[in-house]
This record gives C-alpha cells, sequence and structure tokens, in this order.
C-alpha cells in the first residue's frame, strides 16, 4: 500500500478544445534583463497560449526573492493586471502555459516549480516528459526526499538538491545525465537563467532578443507579440547559461547528437505564423496540402477546410488541383462549456455549435475536405455528415498528416493507442467509419517532402515521428516497467486529481 | 435637475471585441411549443452570440409563471448548467443577447424585460432602438409610470400597461403605433409567443420551426444550430402570434410598407453562414470582393484578408484578379482583457495579440489587404504597420463597404460622426492617416450590385445604408429635441452605468 | 391565472440566526447633511446589524443624483470598503438592513427601492409592513402601474407616483392616509429627507444630530457607534423633513393618535444598550427579570442565563431572588452554516456548536434557567437536556416575556400560530414539551410593570402586544380578503424567491 | 543572499479578532475509529475556532489514500457541506485550525501537513513552536531536502523522512529527540494515529472516547461538542499511538518530566466551559477575580467586565467585594471588517463599533472595569474613555493576570516586547497610558493560588508563566543565533506573504 494525498483545487472552467486533436501539453517562457520581466512574460505566454489553456504560472526574481503566481485558466485571466504584475517585480522571469501533465491537474503541479536549495532558490518550467521520472522518484523517495507535485519536473529538483557537485551548472548536468526522455527546459537562480533542450531536440525551444535583454519561448511567434528579434533555435542537447550582466555561455554537456525534433510542431501544434525548424510553418502546411494533391487527387467542385486548423494545407491542396477554396464550414468564435442537448434539438447541435455548414455554397457540391490529422475520428465523422445534411452530393475526406496510430511519450496528450482510430483500423476501415466517399492521407515521405527532405531517412530519421510510426527514438523506462509487472502503478499518477 | 438611479452592477469581464467595428447590439431568440424551451433558446442565443456578447437572458413560461435568469458575459457562462435550466421550466422561452443598450449596462437593462401586467405577465426581448423613447418616457412618468429600467425597451411595456384597449394584442399594436424606429421584437404572454418587427424592417426577424415548435431568431444561422428548418424571415410591419395550440396568425397593422432592411447585416453583421433578405451572407460578401477588384483593381502579389471577418471579401477579389489568397495575417483564438504593456516591449504588441503578420509570406511582397470596413481608422493603421514591419513591399487596402461616415440610430453602437474616420477626412486623406500606398472603397451601387440589385434606387432605396449616405428612413425625435434643445439630456441616458 | 416572475439570485449564506426566536424584520437609517453621508450609514446600519442580517442597501444623493448599492449579507461584506463609498458620493444617505420581508429574498427586494417620479428621484427605506399592500397592489396594477419588485414597499411608491397633490409631500401624505399596517420611514427627495412613523408608532424611529447634520434610525445604539447624539423619538403619525440647508419641518398629518409601540422590542429586539420609549433596554430587562422572580419564585442554586438574550433578565432576577448568577452555558461566537451531523456524533451536537454546558458548574446543581422568550419550544427543551446531560440536579425554566401565541403581522417574521408553542398549548403542556421541571412566564401585568406602568390598560394599551394577547391594534386587510377566499393568494407572494 | 519564494494567495478575510490580546495559534484534532471521520473532526475543530480563525485543514485516511483539503478562514466556511465532507472518506482524520504561523499565511502553510514518505503517507498536525527549526532547517536544505513550506513543522517531516531507524515510531522518536520548543501533535500514518505532546507539556493536548472511536483534542470542549467522554489528558513528553483495531499504545521516550503547562490557557486562550490540567476555566477566572478583589479593592457602585473575556473574573470580584455586577458594556456579535471612518464620525466609532457603553446604567457611577489582561494597552485606553464619554464618574481598571512584559516563543503570536504595554513601563505609567482612576493586576502568586497552588515554586515552576516572568523553560536556539549575528534572518521568515 502507497498512498498518496488528493487534493481538491478548483475546478478548471472547461477549455472548450477539440478533444479530438492531440494536445500540446506546454508552452514555456524565459527573459532576463529586461525592467519589466513579468509583463514581458505575460505577454510571451499569452502568444504561446494555443500549446497550453489549463493552467499559468509565472515565477520573478528581483535580485533578492523569488515571486510566483499560478492560476488556472488563461493567461490573460491570470496575469492581465497591474496589480497582479506588480506583485512580480525583478529584471528575470520564466513562465509556463500548460495544457496538463503527468501527475493531475492541482494547483501543486502548475509551472513554474520552486524550491529552495542550498545555493539559493531554482525555478523550473518544462515542456516535455521524463519517461523515467517514476523509477527516479521512487529512489528519492527511499533516501529521504519529499515531494511537493505529482509532476515528473519535480525529479529534475531533487536530482539537483541531492548532487554532490559543487557548482549549480555541474548540478544541473549531473541531474540531467540521469533523466531520459523529452525536455525543453527554462531554469531560474540567483544567478541568470538557464535554457535547455534534451540530447535529440525532441520538444521546441528557440533564443531572441528584445534590447539587450535575452528572451527564451518554445515558438518563435511569442518573439513577434512581444517584439524581439529571433536569434536562433536552442540546438538539441545544448545548454545556455546566460547571467544578469548579458554574458551568454554555452554548454554541450552530450556533444552534438543527431536532432530529432517533433514533426507534429509542422503539422498541428505550431502556430502558422512560427518558424520551426528553419522553415516557416504555414508553408510547410500549405505544401503538404501540395503533396496530398498529388498523391491522392479527386474530382470535386470545392475545397472546403476543417477550420481553423485545416486552412493551409487546403489553400495548398486548392493551389496545386485548381479546384476553387470555399469557408464551405463556418467555425464560431464563442466555443466554451459544453451546452445542455435539448431533448428535441438537433442530434448534431454539439458539433454545429462550433462548426457549421455554411449551406448556400456547399448544397449539390462534390466537397474535398481537408483536415491536418485524424485521432479519434469522432468529429470527422460529423464533420462528413454535417456536409451531407447541407445538401453536398459527394464528400471526399483529404488529412494533411500519415495515420496517427501511435501514443506519444514527450509531453503530448495521446489518447490510448486503442482508441486512435488509426490504431484500431487500416485506412479503408476508416473511410467506412467516418462515412467519407473518399479517404486519404499525406504519405510519411510526403510529409518529409514538405519540410523539404527527400523522403524518411528510415535509419536515422530526421524527426521524431513516433505517433505516425512507431518508431521511438529513446527507451521509455516507466512504461516499460508498468508492462513488466502487468501492475497497477505503485505511484498512482492518474488518481491524484 | 432630474435625477437618476446609478447602480454598481459587476463589471463585464472585457469581451475583447474588436473596438474599432460597429457592434450589432443584440440578437434575439424564441421558441414555443417545445419541450425543453430554454434549453433550445440558450443553443439559439449560443449562435447569435457575435451579436452581442456583453449580457444575456432568458425568460420561460410554463403555464402558470414566468422565470427569468439575467447574467453578464456569454451565454455559455450563464446557461450551459444543468441546474440553470431546471429553475427555467415550460414549452416557451424567449431570449437576448446584447453588446450595450441605450440606458446603460446594469442588470436592470438585461433583456427579456419582464411586467406584471392587469392581463398577466409580459416579457419583451428587443432588437433595435426605439428613436422618440425619452420623449415618451417623460410622458409616462409625468402619468405616474415607475420605470425599473433605462432601457428604451421598457417605454413599449408601459405603453402596453396603460393603453386603453381591451385585449393584448390590441393594447400592443396600440403601443407600437405610438413608437418611431428599429425593433424586431419577440414577446411573450400568457397565451403565447408574439414576434414582430417594424415597419421598414430594419433589424432582421426570421422565423423556422422544429418539429411543432414554432421558433424566431435574429439570424438563420440560430436555426441550424438548434436543429430548425427556417421557414420565412417576418416581413416588414408584421406581427405573427403563436399559440399553445400551435396556431399562427399573422396581422400587418401598418399594411405593407416597402421594406429597408440594414445592408450592414450583409457587410459585417450577419454570420457568413446566415441567410439574410434571401441571400448567402458569406456570397453576399464574395461578391462584394469582386465588385471590389473590378472598381479598384491593383497589381500585387498576394490579396491577405484581415482575418475573420475580411476573408470572404479577400476570396472574391482573389477569384476576381487572380492575384493569389495568403494568410498573411494570423488571428490569435485567445483575445480577452488588456495586457500591461511592457515598457520596453514592442508599439504594436496590443495589436499582435490578435493579429501577427505571418513573417515569411509577407516579406518583399505586395499586398492587398481587405478589411470589411473602416470605422475610427486605428487598428487600419496598426495592420498597414505590421505589414510593413514584416516586410511587406507595397500595401495596398482595399475596404469591402463604402466609407462610414454617419452614425448609426437604429441599435448598433457607433462612435460619434466626430471619431468616424470618413466622418472627418476624404478617402485620400484617410489613406495617409492608414499611412496604405492605395485606399479604396467600393462604391454604395458596387455594394447594391453584390447584392443583387442594378444599383441603390435613389428615391426609394432598397435597403437603409444611413451609415455610409446619411439618408435615415425614419424621423430622430429624441436627437432632433437634443439638437434643439442645445443643452443637456433631460434623461441622462449615458451616464447610468 | 396570474403568472409573476421567478428569479434566481445569489443565494444569502446562511445567516446563522437562531431560528427559535422572533425576528425584527429590518432595521433603518438616515442622514442629511454630512460630508461622507455613506459612510456614517454603512456604520449606523452595521450597528442595526441585530435587526436584520440578510441583506442591506444603502442610497445615497449628491445634489445631482441617488447612488444605490445593494448586497446579501452583512453590512460589512458590503460597504467596508473605500471602494465601495466612494461610488457613493454626496451629504445624504439613507440605508436598510432586513431579515427578509414580505415578497422574497431577490436582489430587486433589497431596500431603499428607489424610483424615478415626474418630481424627481425617490428612495425609500421601510421598517414595518403594509397590512392591506395587496389589495393596493391589484388596484394599482389595474391602473396600468408596473411594479418592480414584489415588496409591500413599492406600493408607496406608487401611490405617490399616481397621487394628483401637486408637491411632493402633499402626495406623501395622500399615499399614507392609503395604507394601513406599522411603518417607519426614511425617503430621500432632491429635496431632502422624510422621515416618519405610522399613526400608531407601532415601529421605533429615533432622531440625533451629529454636528450639523441629522440622523434617524431604527435605534439609539447607532448613534452611539456614529458619534451622534439623540435628540428624542419620532412621534407615532409624525412626519419631518429636513432640507439641505438644514431646516426641519414636522408634520402631524393624523393629529396626535395615542401610541402603541411594540413591546417585543424591549423583551428582545433592541439591543441592551438602546433607549426605546424613553427607557433603558437593559435596565427593563433586568426589571422583568426582578418581576419574574417575585411573580415566580424557586429554590434553586444557581441562576443560569441563555446566553446572551437571557443575561440581563436573568442577573435581575439574582439580584431579587438572592441565588447566585453564573455562566453555566457557554455561547460559542463561531456560528455559522449548519454542519453534516455524524452519525456516530452526538444528538445534541447542534445545540452545543452554540450553546455548550459549562459542566463542572452545574453538575449537581439545581439551576433556574433564564430566557428571553419562548417560540416553538425547540430550543428550549435542548437546552434543558443540555443541562441534564451536564449534571444538573433540577431544571427550572423562567421565561421574560408572557407566552407567545399569536402572529406578528407588523414586520416581524413569525411561524404559524400552530407553530408558536403557546398557540398549542397551555404552561403545564409547554413545560412537558421542554421536559423542565418546572415553567414560568412573567405576566402580561409583570412586563406592563417592568417597563414603568402600573398594569396594562386593557380598555386602551399601551403597547402593541398583539404577540402575547391577539390585541392587533389596526385592521388586517389582506389577511381578511386571504381567510375569506379561503382560496389562493391572487398574488403569490410566497412563491417568489 | 538566500532567496525565497513569495506566494500570492486568496486574502484572508479580516478576521474581526482583537489585536489587543494574545493569540493562541493553533487547535488540533485528531479522531480513529469512527464512520464519519472527517465530519467529527469538522465539528471538533468548529469547537476549537477560538483557537484559530485564520485557516482551516482537514485530511483522511481511507484505508488505501490520503484525503486532503485546506482553506482561509472558518471551519464553517470550508467543511459545512455534505460534498466537502464526501470528498474526504475514511475512519481516521486530523485537522488544524491556526491563527497564523511561523513561516507565514499561505495556502502551502496551512496545516495538516503532508508527505509521501518511503514508509508511506505521513501527514502532522502541530500546536506549538519549534524553537530550533531554522537550524535544523538549513542543515536539512544542505542535505539535498526541499521544503514545501516556510512552517517550522515540516522540519518534523523531514527529520523522520531522513532517519535511518526501521520503524515508524522509531523515526518519529529520532526526530522529535533533534528539536526543541513546544509541540503537540496529532499524526496520522497508514498504520493509524500518533498523538504526542512535548517534555514539558507546554501546549495541551487531551484524549477522549466516542463509541469505541478514540479522540484527541486541543481542549475538552471539543469533545462536549462532538458527543465524546474526556478520559485524560495526554501526559507531558507522553506519546500515544492508537491502530484500526483500537489498540492504545502509550511510550514515555523522555521519562516523566515535570511539567510547565501554558498558565495563559487558563487566563485567556481556552475555552471557560474547557477543563485544563484537571480544573475548570471558569472556575478559575473567576477566582482570579476573587484574588484581585482581595489584592486590589476598590470603593465603587459597578463591576462592569469587558465583554466577553472579563465576565468570569467579574463575576468573581463582584461575589468577593460585593459590588454589583452589570454589564455596563454592550459587545456586538457583528465585528468583522474594518469600517471606513468618516471624516466627521466620532472619533471613537471603531472601538464602539465592537464594545459600547450601555449609558444609562453607568452614567455617574464609579466603575470597576475588569479584563483579562493587558497587551498593548491601546484598547484598554479605548475603553476606559467610552466609560468616561458615557458619564461614569470614576473609572478603576483591574486586570485578571499579571503585566504581560514577555513574548512567547512557544507558539502564540506576541508582540515585541518593546510593544507590550508592561514592557516598556511600570504599573504607575501604565495607569497614566490607559488614563484610568487606578490600576491593578493579580500578583504572579495570586494568580498560582487562583489555580489552585499555594504560590509559584520560584525554583521548579508548575506552569509556563514566561510572558509574565520571562522564565523560559527550554532554550531558544533561533533566538540564541538571531541575537548572535545582530544581522538579518538567514530564513526570511516574516517576509514570506
Amino acid at each position: 500500500m502507497k498512498p498518496s494525498e488528493t487534493f481538491r483545487d478548483e475546478t478548471p472552467w472547461d477549455i472548450g478544445y477539440d478533444d479530438d486533436k492531440l494536445h500540446e501539453e506546454c508552452g514555456i517562457f524565459g527573459v532576463i534583463g529586461a525592467q519589466q520581466a513579468s509583463a514581458i512574460c505575460a505577454l510571451g505566454l499569452h502568444a504561446l497560449q494555443h500549446r497550453g489553456q489549463e493552467a499559468v504560472g509565472i515565477t520573478s526574481f528581483d535580485g533578492k526573492e523569488f515571486y510566483s503566481q499560478r492560476g488556472l485558466g488563461h493567461v490573460a485571466d491570470n496575469f492581465s493586471t497591474q496589480e497582479s504584475l506588480a506583485e512580480m517585480p525583478g529584471h528575470m522571469a520564466a513562465g509556463h502555459v500548460r495544457y496538463s501533465t503527468t501527475g493531475g491537474s492541482g494547483m501543486r503541479n502548475i509551472q513554474p516549480l520552486y524550491a529552495e536549495l542550498a545555493g539559493g532558490g531554482f525555478a523550473i518550467a518544462h515542456n516535455g516528459n521524463i519517461s523515467n521520472a517514476m523509477k527516479l522518484r521512487e529512489q528519492l523517495v527511499r533516501n529521504g526526499a519529499i515531494f511537493q507535485s505529482t509532476s515528473d519536473t519535480e525529479v529534475i529538483i531533487h536530482l539537483v538538491a541531492t548532487s554532490r557537485y559543487p557548482t549549480m551548472l555541474d548540478r544541473f548536468v549531473d541531474a540531467l545525465r540521469m533523466v531520459e526522455g523529452a525536455y525543453s527546459l527554462v531554469c531560474m537562480t540567483p544567478e541568470g537563467i538557464i535554457a535547455c533542450r534534451d540530447p535529440l531536440g525532441i520538444r521546441p525551444l528557440v533564443m531572441g532578443k528584445i534590447g539587450d535583454a535575452v528572451v527564451f519561448a518554445s515558438e518563435t511567434v511569442a518573439f513577434d507579440v512581444v517584439g524581439a528579434s529571433f536569434i536562433r533555435q536552442i540546438d538539441p542537447g545544448e545548454l545556455i547559461q546566460v547571467d544578469f550582466d548579458g554574458n551568454i555561455h554555452t554548454h554541450r554537456p552530450f556533444g552534438q547528437p543527431p536532432a530529432r525534433p517533433c514533426i507534429f510542431e509542422h503539422v498541428y501544434f505550431s502556430r502558422p505564423d512560427s518558424i520551426f525548424d528553419g522553415r516557416s510553418v504555414y508553408s510547410a502546411r500549405k505544401e503538404i496540402g501540395v503533396q496530398l494533391a498529388i498523391e491522392s487527387p479527386v474530382e470535386a467542385d470545392l475545397v472546403v477546410p476543417v477550420p481553423d486548423s485545416g486552412v493551409p494545407a487546403a489553400i495548398g491542396f486548392s493551389h496545386q488541383s485548381g479546384i476553387p477554396f470555399e469557408l464551405g464550414i463556418i467555425r464560431s468564435h464563442y466555443v466554451g462549456r459544453t451546452f445542455i442537448q435539448p431533448s428535441d434539438g438537433d442530434r448534431l447541435a454539439g458539433v454545429k455549435r462550433k462548426h457549421n455548414a455554411n449551406k448556400m455554397i456547399v448544397e449539390g457540391k462534390r466537397i474535398v475536405l481537408i483536415d491536418d490529422s485524424i485521432v479519434r475520428g469522432t468529429t470527422s465523422l460529423k464533420i462528413v455528415q454535417i456536409m451531407r445534411d447541407a445538401g453536398a452530393s459527394e464528400v471526399h475526406f483529404r488529412v494533411a498528416s500519415p495515420p496517427t496510430g501511435y501514443g506519444c511519450y514527450y509531453g503530448v496528450d495521446t489518447p490510448e493507442r486503442s482508441k486512435l482510430l488509426a490504431g484500431r483500423m487500416d485506412v479503408s476501415a476508416m473511410r467506412d467509419f467516418i462515412q467519407a466517399d473518399s479517404l486519404a492521407f499525406v504519405s510519411i515521405d510526403g510529409l518529409y517532402r514538405a519540410v523539404g527532405h527527400e523522403q524518411r531517412d528510415n535509419t536515422r530519421p530526421q524527426y521524431c515521428d513516433a505517433c505516425f510510426t512507431g518508431d521511438y527514438p529513446t527507451s521509455l523506462t516507466d512504461l516499460a516497467r508498468r508492462e513488466d509487472e502487468s501492475a497497477q502503478l505503485s505511484f498512482p499518477v492518474n488518481k491524484v486529481a
């Protein structure tokens, strides 16, 4: 019996996300050397809001003390007032938005996490997932460590705290050598900021400047919004220290391993106006649409995107195929809580609240629907139905990514394989399931072509594409232990509210 | 001295609307004969949320009592729980969303308004504006009437209450004969629902069916979402009664005057998936883009819509001109409260939070920007700037409506004429103001062509287009009185919180 | 069918009052001529909080506009911040605390009520009950009046609004001539304050001065707290006008009828440090204890008050009888919401949360318990039980008022007669019910003696003592109508939330 | 530079306590073997609410998991609903109310604290103060411990976590041997409850039974309210284990040292209906009043208590002196937030909101005021003033404890010595300060006599009376370190919100 503590926090408001999409779990932001670091951080996190809407936290440092504020909901709900930012003084700040993290949704798990170590305060914001966190946690607890959260990120802090190396940097590298998985980190100590990316660079992290201040963010769009210029991405396995005098030191404790960045950033996670891995996300998506039109052409009257994520690929598909692009589905800006479904109402009212057919446009037409991906398939089925209800004569479904058949263990919320439509059936069965006249996905090589490669290098893939291929670039210690034991988790991660 | 009472209500959350747009002030919905009338009403109002985000109210009737609930904020914030709807039983309901109404934003002014009259309860939801409300109110108060709100709509209730006619219908028509201005109304009495539209049909109102139930709404999109079929629009000056046995009686107390529906519903107010005045709003907007390309062509590399309202016209413009359509501006879905602007941040951070340039797309390109209208011009100026900051070599601005030079007195929130850019300067000066390389608006006749007429009939215009032409189709009694007196309002409408 | 509107307001927090007491329904306060009228008003209402804990409202006037704020809960919860009072400027203010009023607990019913009449704004705060309100309301509605609340007080406003007299004073007196029942009123018009008391002076109202400002309050204790000096009580049937120049005009439109003030103010309602009807409430209560000891002596070891209301009478009883006064029951200061009763907990835990036996004091002793009154008897029974559980050898119950056998229709919340213990049984049966060794009440003449009279003058009683005698000093029109009709209320007062 | 993290939690509502009193910092309660342990715990804590009103927490255990809920404010605000207790299942629970604790008021510091140790979950509720907590904390942090709160109590958890002993009991005793100061503890492990008291028994802790369940509480009054029978107090230095089979094991790891319980529990902290150290608190207080009348008699007309804490001593004084006891000061039950003081209001309005003179009683009389203690003296001064304003001819002040001249380091919130009136001046100067006609305190020997001793045994005092004598029964390591260093705290206890 290993009891754990269950906490009641305020219920988060229903965040109205599309639960038939994969969800990026986090966005991180850091700034050092700016007058109003916490205000810049809030603005930067707002630009990363699409990476996580459940909770937000900011920690700042004024040269003497660290100040933390955390809240459920959006950045704007928590950090838009003069009062909230006045309580967060200092020239350095780091922040975090999350969708949800391993370890549950309690207030205690909202990042940045903070600890007072022997060498001073230490704050950490993490995007990714430590895939041997449970094993490390058990070892640490056996040696007397007391965890304050159920987050995998806290493992890193305890490893730093108990490291026997003398300097903070050595202790931090010592800790990183023990963890496996995906991690882009922005940490703060009384000496300055440390930003790093795991040896494969699975999760993104970029560096910019705003005047003399140095900024870090998950995506370049955050730099646009705060008015920073984009310098470069952090390399895989690179660790960058910035102190209060503006000195930037770079370290490569893992050498220069070949990168495996997440290809789904191009498919869906990143904002189209971001630059990921040296390439415009918007252009990559349009090019996927081009590849899709080449690989799986269809005779039709209109190309209709599933808004908003299908729009760039639909523009590409339309351009390549010559079939006109039309807004055949209108998306409401006012999603939110689920409504009571009246018994005498429409069986599709739920989906129409968000996506309504533009009936007079689609009536009697052959439609090519373009979406970025299919996860469970439940929304795709309903979208096909509303097209048919609106009078479409044919509905052809084209997907701007390969079939998503495998779970992600690197910080993305994925349903179990048995709930992924592509984990359960082949493309033909999927077409039947969503009741389309035809269904096609871009090929894995087509996807690689769209992002600038000849094809996938199957011996040394250029990206992490495990969700499409099942080819995981790291070992998955906790998962293996669970499967070995065919037993309950000794640390009941998912029960904790 | 005519004192009025000032109330403190909860502050509405900042609704994040674009304050450089005109704002439709209301949406209304009614249903009779359905099992869960209030749930259908909530869903219908949700589909009309774009017509008003500040407050929402629903009143239902269960054959014995009326039940009212009102709240600030969105429909989903107030009416999405089983509990809230369980407190609203009955087969008849009417509701209202509003942006703000004449008379201030207090809880007391949230509609439907309700009064207990000698003949029973009476609830009213109103879209529009009574342009002689102040004069009527003064007369009523002199005779002992006590107003519970500062809304112009309450005038109608008091006119009904004090009418000497015997039946509710006669008293209602008696009241309508005394008011001038724009009104689409959905009213409830213990006998059933009454829906009507002012003699010119300035504001929209449509009728549909959902099984045996009859529904009324400001726009057809509400019928799509609740699963109702669209029957027809209510005619100008028409009054329709529906009782609990499903009998529908139509009355035309004003005869059949020629209609003057608001043309701005086509330009911006209605959702693109609605049908207004017999025509697809989306198609009308695309066609305005076509007319604009014909009237004001330009050599350029890309057609870029100001999202989202500029998108249909941009598609039309692109189609007509052959210039590729690209998402050169990305709109954030997470607007909301205003953020603190850090002193060392970007001067355009505010606008970029909502509209960010897709830099790698627009860099070095000649851009045609398409927006639906220009009101104050402040946002247009910033949009041009972010295009230039992103490296656009030329920025040409094309507007899918004529210059908006006059205020609206029919239920739309318009700045004073002195704050309307087109009220202050000609097109050439406007181009200088927004710093575009060229600026053109669709002509008034081009607009009429886009919605199916040869041209505007200047002796008997087919639409109310007063915001473009200053040609108001009704007298404006209260306005005239104010200007006559060159004095303070006797009823201090705008001071009341 | 006469429908009414049901509103959902925020639920008031459980006010933790003793529901086995009669409850004064309201306290009122007014001030004119003071710099920070609303702050003085808030402080004065706080001192009257014992007269009503459910809701509070203040209206102020700054020479131009009236400002109103209302809230559920205590004065301190609503009016203790600088912000809330800054929104209430002006030199005149009136306020109201209430327990609950005829017409339900909605926000709309919180006083002061306000209306904009032809002559300007009119605000009214009322302590009492209009016993022909329903009849008057029906007449007014038939003539086109629209009520905004379900409060009996609103009837007065409509009577003023529709009066044909020229001046506000005449219209006000005209209205008062039509109402019957109990009313102490503080009203505000743009000309100043009007305070008055019904012809029998059933409910209290006193006048004071604080510098040049004139203040009115339900009890003198409010003057102590705001630092005002007590001038005199308002006479029964007297109407006092105070204008902004400090002029005080007194009117007696009903002549000088003999007074019938509520004797229960001495028994329980008023604070012991108030002066009511020219006499210290504390001294009156002590003297009732003396009378009780004379009339119903008992051999015992200790006199134990039921705290806090029984304390003064217990001191008097102890003094007269020579039996020592001891705190044999300790009252908790932390009452509030009802707790979940654990199944394996104490059956008396609920009452002990509030009143716990001081076991080591009462063990083995003969106890005389002194309480101010017995209403339902349920608490009395439990108090006797906790005394016995604590080891008291005898428990004698002495009550500092006569048996409460009749309901009050003058603004006091009374259970129906069938739920009043003295409405159902005689003293001997009551003793059995509460399981005391003996039970005695002070006689009605004893009570009159304690407040300075030889005895009750049965032909022309000096007080309203209807709750003890059933001798109601006014006709009760609405009650008679209800009983006549043996039917449902045409206006469903009690259903309205 | 040793940074610490500052957190923003919700502001507690102003708890309306008298800030001129010493404040007991905590009350604790535990129960094992009951059906609805958390409901019993909530009720028990409610009865201990006077020991701490700022925050409350309960942790329960259902045989598998621990459940924790914490909140700011009163027990009734947090634990009175079925829902809140349904989330706290199990047969064992412990809880805590606090006034404030060393380490600030953040949510993280609300007890019970919980940690997941290698041997399972561990929850702890603490009344007292560890006087070497800072020194221990620094050592633990140097060894890699990460603290989640700023509470001194957390030191105990880390000492248990890092102890090398094999069993939980041995590790717990190992931890206790390292701490110094005052501690009554109720701890929970998966095996059961552990309750203990420090070797001197400075803070109280009692044991009772309710059916087969065993309960622990700071005071016996909690047993009265939950319906438990009082068994005995926990001895100083005693440690009691109770398992789920109801077995009770007692341990005395510190032998049987002579006790030094806090004498201020008799003076003020404990409720008068509690039994402390074998004696009725109420009787002790009355007897102090007797001693005071013997030691410092005065000719006067009335004995007036400062309510409510002065009442028992006033009864004793009255009895001994023969001077009548009267409620010359009336206390309001509705304290709460501080009100805005109107500029033209009474300079004493603040104090009168809480304590108002019963003017008609005290006018022209010679008064003996009885209060339990004088801390800063500011309230005493105002109380004397309101007596004089009310017309008292003489005001003699008698205090039912010796002068409070020294701070408490054992879990009581005391002002610095320089703010204690008796720390700054002698009795004669104190009399001048509070402007009384005479002032006297009970002597230290008089106090000991009142609680049953001949006199204070100055070689081996029977109580901890350090606040009166400066004779601290333990070393004060952290204090000594601070004074040695004449420097800033290395752990900035007081800055942390």
